[in-house]
């Protein structure tokens, strides 16, 4: 028996086919989003504007299934569709699409067809920074108790920022927009074949990590809190919900026409969607004490804490919500905005060059001892999402002089990034978020060796890297096997099925300690920087810089 | 009648013929530098090292000689070498050169040939910073008055840091060394067959900019100041000069073995040397109120005042000295470190392109509005040596997103060299030396009309441009020319031949009012970043820099 996961990323849609008996991955089908530039839909006016057509979520759904069904049929003479148990959908997030009432996006009526308020806001949209500002403003004055679980900044990549900015800037998509509905959610609602917002399950994750949802002060902010910002946010919260469900809940059973269009059996069960990288969690065997980081164009870090008391408050951190991974924990995340994006930006938007440059450039550079550049750079093209939660920060490069290379450039990005892990690791630590082991997935860290040493050195800390390279897909599709049950060829607990569908590759990265020692060194004068930019130290002396850069580069010299 | 200017540069030597009685430029000859990375002698473990070989000097003075000559033949029929009546020399500095006895590089003996540390020490050459920091810490508490003269901080590129090093990381040299001669002096004594490094005449300008020199404490520092930095320099010292002459002096008659290897007449008068800059600022016509911007891969900025009192102190101005460009004048020198190098380091070195990509880049970025980029740079890839006379600072960019183009990074690399160039101009104003105009030269002056228009707005001020594309050339011509004298066809008088033989191009560049306000909002942040990371302010508060400058782009987008 088999369950379905499919994975909605930032530029195409993955559906998996994994056997419930041993994890093994059977078929895989890949769409790549056809509209806007590699699926985004930007605005070539405001680079902080980032769209998706939903009609690449329809049309992706069914042929990333097809695609994955036939890979099967391919290479597994033995595969029947009939033997697809359950699904499980993952996806980006917060990315809320406006809906009508028949929980259909206003992308899809003719009056808003072109509009790109009317598609879903993908997550990395930042757009909205100055509602995120206000909210975080109004939040810590009246309600500080809320905003501290979301790290106590809100963001311009969430839930209400980006309704409040969609109000201010294009009022008639929110005037036309009966409700709006987490990716994460519309995907099972369709394939439910759910058709009123009302009744499409929200799922914990979303709701905790982005919209301020938790029970203890009523679900949702309330009304004289959204009041404050904006009326019609309080008249919007009665459209939303109520009630949100862990992955121990299903959203509901495959619908006829969604099975016909797929080929696989109706009524079997589909999984509350979570997030790509909640569930990416799962799919590396997430339990107490283990940070899965999923890295990829972006990064996120998960760990999970028992959700007997109240969530403990991280500053900075920028979420901590209950039953978002696990059932029955606080689900804790964290993340860094540009990660693999980073890399792409140098090398296909600064050197212009194909993907194969990456190789080329890590070549030149992956020998080089730490501090051998003489750069140090900051990674926050994109914002700056844990510990400072602010997308209004943008990229620094120092320390060039006439002979500095774009590889030295392209390593100073990597070194930043792991820096970057650094500091959100100490973060967690401090704030008792405690990793005795570090499980690594995503894109980046299961093809990028000097990118996953390179975290281990500046860390200090063993890298391990799951097996599977569709961590996401296989979250959700474990999620499944629990739902379909032992009696369908799934599995009778999460535990259980976690174990048995899931395992880690054979590679660990383990820090080099005499790299780890020089780039401790490296890692003071990038918090200087950090501290400086980012307004945490704004007095900081930055004046030695430059200079201690330059002292170890010669030293780099003197011992080779 | 012709006069001979020769100018020594980084990459290569050129010869220009120039007729004296209305300064055509008459023939040119180049000879592109053989030895080393375009001319210069590198050591790949160690970025601030930069030498020259002095073979390339000699082979460079017969060949772009001979070329010129033939140039000139073969453009102007009646033109016959018989007419040349006077040779000026211009080169880089401060460059000097380890000689034995017989005033012979020790580079040409089969001991010392392939010793980096037996050539020509290039003016970029920084390896001596921190023989500098020794020298400007002594000068500060032992002869607070000479140094204030050098801008309050000696350079590493300057000569007494230079000699000292080479005592330091290599004695055998410095002990073979009989003396050391400034390539602007030994040049025209090589001319001249002058074989005795006493008989050589040293010109006022490298020894006031470069080595501490002036009659008012008894020309080069006294012995007890140098035996505290090193007892072997105070021993060199009796082995230097007591006296300097500027350019109304002759270096000495051009030797019979040189007019043979020229095909020139021997016997006729060979100018003072002065450095490359002081003379293209004597071929821009230079005078009192004038700033000449020597501008090429580096930057010279030179301006005069009466030299009826004593020197004035500018604090980080490179140096003052008595008759170093013109008789009678104090000179003053400052300039940036990086110009055209910073440029075709990125275009170069990091987009690998070739030259033609300069202008395709311009192209790109020419019609934004300033601020549209986000991004700030600073200009110090090869340090800071005015201001801040920093040789241990480097380069920053910071603003990137993730759409950040190298055509956007292009261009703040071209701002930031406008806003140093600025920040030069407002230095020299509020020390007394102020400029009613700015006429510029030198490689990128005469080419890149972008960068002016930019130096433009930025300043506020027009920016002119000398006629000639060969100032430094012309410059050494036309001070061969006033001692050939008027009874050889040459001139009377130095501002005679400045009136006769130099002129203006007819483009001005004038300043944007309305680009130049918003550069004025960049320009103060750059300058906190410029004070900060340099130290003058070093607990400026940079956490607003990223949101200002995003603020700035947001604004350009809204107009646009």
């Amino acid at each position: 028996m088999y369950t379905l996961g499919i994975d909605y990323g930032t530029n195409s849609v993955r559906a998996l086919l994994v056997r419930c008996k041993d994890g093994k991955e059977t078929g895989t089908g890949i769409y790549n989003y056809q509209r806007g530039q590699q699926g985004v839909l930007l605005d070539p006016k405001d680079h902080l504007l980032a769209r998706q057509s939903p009609y690449d979520y329809v049309e992706g759904l069914e042929q990333s299934v097809k695609l994955a069904v036939e890979d099967a049929r391919a290479s597994h003479p033995d595969f029947d569709p009939s033997q697809v148990v359950g699904i499980g959908v993952d996806t980006t997030g917060s990315s809320p699409i406006p809906v009508d009432a028949s929980n259909t996006p206003l992308a899809f009526q003719p009056d808003f067809k072109g509009n790109l308020n009317a598609q879903c806001w993908l997550w990395k949209d930042h757009t909205s920074h100055a509602e995120a500002a206000a909210i975080t403003d109004l939040g810590r004055r009246e309600r500080p108790r809320m905003l501290a679980q979301s790290g106590n900044v809100y963001s311009s990549e969430w839930w209400w920022s980006k309704i409040w900015h969609c109000l201010k800037v294009d009022p008639a998509v929110f005037q036309a927009a009966h409700s709006w509905v987490e990716l994460a959610d519309w995907v099972p609602a369709l394939l439910c074949g759910i058709n009123r917002p009302k009744d499409v399950k929200r799922c914990a994750c979303a709701a905790g990590h982005k919209a301020l949802f938790d029970q203890s002060w009523g679900g949702l902010p309330d009304k004289e809190f959204l009041t404050q910002l904006a009326p019609e946010l309080a008249q919007l919260r009665d459209r939303l919900y109520g009630e949100v469900f862990d992955i121990s809940f299903p959203a509901g059973q495959l619908c006829p026409e969604w099975a016909e269009r797929l080929g696989i059996p109706a009524g079997i069960p589909v999984a509350m969607g979570e997030f790509d990288v909640h569930y990416g969690a799962v799919g590396c065997g997430i339990q107490e004490g283990t940070l899965v980081k999923v890295i990829g164009t972006s990064s996120c870090d998960c760990a999970v804490l028992p959700a007997e008391n109240e969530a403990p408050v991280i500053q900075g951190i920028c979420g901590i919500a209950r039953g978002s991974i696990l059932p029955g924990y606080f689900g804790v995340e964290a993340g860094q905005s540009a990660v693999g994006d980073l890399f792409k930006w140098w090398v296909e938007g600064v050197c212009e060059g194909e993907g194969g440059l990456h190789a080329d450039l890590t070549r030149e550079i992956q020998e080089l001892p730490p501090g051998a550049t003489g750069l140090l750079a900051l990674d926050w093209n994109n914002g700056n999402r844990t510990i400072l939660v602010d997308q209004r920060l943008t990229g620094l490069i120092l320390g060039q002089t006439l002979h500095t290379s774009r590889a030295e450039i392209y390593r100073a990005l990597i070194e930043a990034s792991a820096f970057g892990a650094r500091a959100i690791l100490e973060r967690l630590d401090s704030g008792g978020v405690h990793s005795e082991r570090i499980v690594c997935a995503g894109g980046i860290a299961g093809k990028n060796a000097f990118l996953m040493h390179t975290y281990a050195d500046i860390t200090g800390r063993e890298m391990a890297v799951s097996s599977s390279n569709q961590t996401c897909a296989l979250g959700a599709a474990v999620a499944a096997a629990v739902l379909a049950g032992p009696e369908n060829g799934g599995h009778a607990t999460l535990a259980e099925a976690c174990d048995t569908m899931t395992s880690l590759g054979d590679t660990v990265y383990r820090p080099d300690p005499e790299r780890h020692q020089t780039y401790n060194q490296l890692y003071k004068l990038y918090l200087q920087v950090h501290d400086a930019f980012g307004g945490v130290n704004p007095s900081a002396d930055l004046s030695r810089v430059m200079k201690d850069l330059l002292d170890l580069k010669d030293s780099t010299h003197s011992v080779s």
